[in-house]
């Protein structure tokens, strides 16, 4: 890593990591960032573990090329597959995945030692997410469930209303009801992290679904705070006031990337200030 | 094409195209079947053209090697973008799409010349159907629209009950809707073209929403009838009563596309009867 190395990457599949991006544009207004969406290749979500690591490479390496102080993947699905393939590769170039710091605050916010996962059905299968919350704290269960349907409500603008929150009860409820043969008043699951980068849009008709006792876990915010922390920690952070530069790459469709990735960003993307990279 | 070719070759984005393979597979018994899945990079339809057609002939090539004597895009994307590429690239072998014969049917159907369409972003975006409808009949009326949602309804297997309803409702009511202004009493639309390969499993409840007096038209069964005419036509039909034998190839993830190709298919497909291939 060079010392004149200036740029925050992002990267993930397509749009959903844009969610990570707004937070980090919001806690850290003086830095530059660059994300790059592989839209030519997404959804991860449903390939296998091979292809979501030759991927991920594929698309950090674009990244890696464009002068970069830290590397983060906006993308459950290859944070759970990739993440130690991106660190060898990549370094002594820090990488963090949204998985980890998800992990950390769903413990960190959960009583009952009871929490619900929903994520894509790669980070499903691959078991990160449970295995991740067990090696930080033992004994905890996690009920973890693919929710495939969330990511293509979020895409279509379709984020409140009868459709959605029937979709959220049949995926939701069977996490949240009380289990067969359980003596009443037993410790109910209290935290729902949400797994996916596309499903933070979705966030307020899933709490009126699961409740208000039920803490909801964003990794956008709190892998936001944690890269914040390290480049803190590592003396990277930008001491002039900014404002930072916003950079936005993707492999396929800038229109597409920027009709819905506004949703996601949180403010209005213009096509022609998409970059289409060929990978 | 040598004399020798066998097998009739069918091609799609991922699982979809497997409605189509199933009429093929009814329809003529006696003949051999390679359908190839490029499941490493599904879905097509919210990809730019460019992709799809490169994509395409990637796909096409792997199968082009395996003794086809006729290629099937059974993929409304690649058969909107792709079919004209594939036709120059693969001549003399015969190309046929889904698209074609689907509009075919649509006009032939239609008495009010009042045409719905619904298929993926790509494909309505393109205006292939439009394009299609409009040179068989020219002044038909074609309303398209995209509905991403029926894909991952299907996908996920949730094909009908209160949520399926509702999600057709929300996209199929107003297609259907007497237009503002129009006098009462004008021609109704009467045909609904299930323009993604995905769809076929849904129909049961577009039906129940479109009502009895829309005719739905499906081009996996459309286009296997083209495919025995045009066989006969070159009188390339096989001789022997058979039975042919099935070979499925997929780019990724030969348990999901063995677990969510089975209902597209209509019988049991086993993940160690798909062979992975790498593009």
């Amino acid at each position: 890593m060079k010392k004149t190395a200036r740029s925050i990457g992002v990267f993930d599949s397509g749009v959903g990591g844009l969610t990570v991006l707004r937070a980090l544009r919001a806690l850290l207004p003086a830095e530059d960032l660059i994300y790059l969406g592989d839209t030519a290749r997404l959804p991860y979500g449903t390939k296998s573990r091979e292809s979501v690591v030759r991927y991920s490479l594929h698309a950090a390496e674009v990244l890696a090329q464009r002068d970069l102080k830290y590397l983060v993947v906006a993308c459950n699905t290859a944070s759970a597959a990739a993440l130690h393939a991106l660190r060898d590769r990549f370094a002594p170039l820090p990488v963090i995945g949204v998985l980890e710091p998800g992990a950390r605050a769903a413990v960190a916010a959960s009583r009952s030692n009871r929490i619900a996962v929903i994520a894509t059905e790669g980070t499903v299968q691959g078991g990160a997410y449970q295995e991740a919350i067990q090696l930080l704290r033992p004994g905890v269960a996690v009920d973890a469930r693919a929710c495939p349907l969330f990511v293509a409500l979020a895409e279509e603008g379709w984020t409140d209303g009868a459709i959605v929150e029937a979709i959220a009860r049949r995926y939701l409820e069977p996490m949240f009801a009380p289990r067969a043969g359980e003596r009443a008043g037993a410790a109910a699951t209290d935290v729902l992290v949400l797994g996916c980068t596309h499903f933070p849009v979705l966030a307020g008709c899933m709490q009126r679904v699961v409740g208000p006792l039920v803490t909801l876990v964003d990794s956008a915010g709190t892998t936001a705070r944690a890269v914040a922390d390290q480049l803190a920690a590592l003396a990277l952070l930008r001491s002039d006031s900014g404002p930072g530069r916003t950079s936005l790459l993707a492999t396929d469709g800038a229109a597409r990337f920027a009709r819905i990735g506004s949703q996601f960003f949180g403010e209005k993307i213009a096509p022609e200030g998409v970059e289409i990279v060929d990978l």
